[in-house]
């Protein structure tokens, strides 16, 4: 890890970001080797970008966005300076950026703007191009933060004094800009004297809450255990979970999330048990053009991730297995919406459809 | 492994025990090294019986039972010939075993049928007692074996052409006597042409799905695939999933079933998505003196067991897990009880009477 480099040290943690612009390059932290080691990726080109997406050494809707967003500023730093090249070069780089992973809409989202952005500069050339995409990128990971903030402040209330919680995968800073969408509201609970404890799944195949979400609370020192994704049900039948935040990496237009796979059974489980469960996300996750949960491609993944555990074998040589990395749970096990323009509430066809109304108005 | 233990050749797997007597003593096989390698561990003396039950070398509650006649036989080898100190010896190994897994009601059934069958050869002194415990273990372990024949035949109806089964944990030859419960119901339907497939929970943390059902599945040619525990809601929402056959440690009087942590979450999706959901278990798994599943004790294990894979930690450092190692499926979730005697129907009060009625009646 160059030295250069900041990690964000114990006390300052809802300051930390994975996500770092240093040396006027992309650092992303790799997220495949915590907990046990804090590695940097220096990210000086289109395909390691594109490589550390798709190897999930960066993960998380949001995280996704942002990295997508620097990735088209380092795709210029080689590029041609003037047109047909520069253009060119442009497309190549977001068509890589694009292939990386199918079910995080912000991914598209963050490709979108920033061609945007793109367009309206290239007729300067590729540095006043890239300085513009540079500024605009800096700005969709500052807001990403300070959307984190306010969608915490706004989920912090639906929690009482004393409340257990439970939350899937890892939807914390490290799934994003910086502060998390689940884990921020969580956090800003806990902040508020009102979050005791929570309940970190696993998340199996990649371990991402037992590795990610156990090394955020354990900074944050927010009181915490793991437990398999298993056990949900059996935490929920002794009344050990008052409330469920999770992330998402697609919302559709009537609600349908699909976040990481097991998701789902969390939500028909607290469904039956009367636990509220509530997804964190930013607007920017929301993608009103996928109409239902039906519409939204899920990634299948290498079967490897199911038959070994950081390179050992746990099935029999060749046993196949089967990796859906995500899952889609229906809005009608959906108490609310956490957003940065506050809790959507159901039926949410229509309070997705005020939040844009509101947030394009403002 | 000594030579003089078999194993089953590929081809013959169906006859395949986990638990072997040889050379006048107990050999269980070490199912917490499957499917990597294959150890038979001599256990010649009762600490030796009890530790393999404590620390899953052998597992799953028939198997248990079994274990634990052995284990009373073995108890003998070093005692008084003569009360009172034989006697005193039967208690001291009865208690010993007894003392090592809570949650699985064939232990105390074998070790009370194993106390009356000592009882009425005690005055003839510790060879003659022994041989009898010999020739009543043997028995156990034979009937255990055509009881999950009989188990088999009763459940393999229950299929249709095509089927795709999904199982959790391992209820296989490996945690009985032999031929297993579930997975021998499962190997049943597959021998008559009805299961096609079999989906296999991995079954964190201790993997029995991924390690041991797949090992046995792979012996015996029936086609699998492997999938994180979190992946049954995804696979029922695909339609790819027609029936459910679990085991069980425990089932009360009402038809509660206690069984591997993640047992229950799977029956809750089931009945979400009409999928029926049977447990295959012998009537020494019924505990009639247990009213309902609220009285089922449950194991708590080692944290351990959760935080790390293979001893590899998955967590960061001092991360508490909390690990459950069983929960209790709720009667209403269960289509049927398939025994020896045939599979019970709701209500299972009354069904679960009948049976040992006609099994005390035969």
């Amino acid at each position: 890890m160059p030295d250069s480099t900041p990690t964000s040290p114990k006390g300052d943690n809802d300051a930390f970001s994975p996500i770092a612009w240093r040396d006027d390059t992309l650092y992303l932290l790799d997220q495949t080797v915590l907990p046990h080691e804090e590695v940097w990726l220096r990210c000086d080109t289109p395909p390691k970008v594109a490589e550390a997406i798709k190897r999930l050494s960066v993960r998380g809707a949001p995280a996704i966005g942002v990295s997508a967003a620097y990735g088209l500023v380092v795709g210029l730093d080689q590029a041609p300076e003037t047109d047909p090249g520069l253009g060119e070069r442009f497309d190549e780089v977001s068509t890589l950026l694009m292939s990386t992973r199918p079910t995080a809409v912000n991914l598209r989202w963050a490709l979108v703007r920033g061609r945007a952005v793109f367009e309206a500069r290239r007729g300067d050339g590729r540095d006043a191009a890239r300085a513009a995409l540079l500024a605009w990128a800096q700005d969709v990971h500052e807001r990403d933060i300070a959307t984190n903030r306010r969608m915490g402040e706004h989920g912090a209330v639906l929690f009482e004094q004393g409340d257990k919680v439970l939350t899937h995968c890892n939807a914390g800073a490290l799934a994003t800009g910086g502060y998390g969408t689940a884990v921020g509201v969580i956090t800003s609970g806990f902040r508020h004297g009102r979050v005791a404890q929570v309940w970190v799944d696993e998340t199996r195949p990649l371990l991402q809450g037992a590795r990610l979400t156990a090394w955020e609370l354990d900074r944050l020192d927010i009181p915490f255990r793991v437990v398999t994704d298993s056990s949900v049900g059996a935490l929920m039948s002794r009344d050990l979970v008052d409330r469920v935040v999770v992330g998402a990496d697609r919302i559709a237009a009537n609600g349908d999330t699909a976040n990481k796979i097991g998701t789902y059974t969390v939500a028909v489980l607290a469904a039956r048990h009367g636990v509220p469960f509530y997804v964190a996300a930013p607007l920017s996750t929301i993608d009103r053009e996928t109409p239902s949960g039906d519409d939204i491609p899920i990634e299948v993944r290498d079967e490897n991730e199911v038959t070994e555990v950081f390179g050992t074998r746990l099935t029999p040589p060749e046993a196949p297995a089967q990796n859906f990395a995500f899952d889609v749970t229906p809005n009608d096990l959906i108490a609310g919406i956490i957003t940065e323009v506050g809790v959507l509430a159901p039926p949410f066809t229509d309070s997705i459809r005020r939040a844009f109304a509101q947030a394009e108005g403002s």
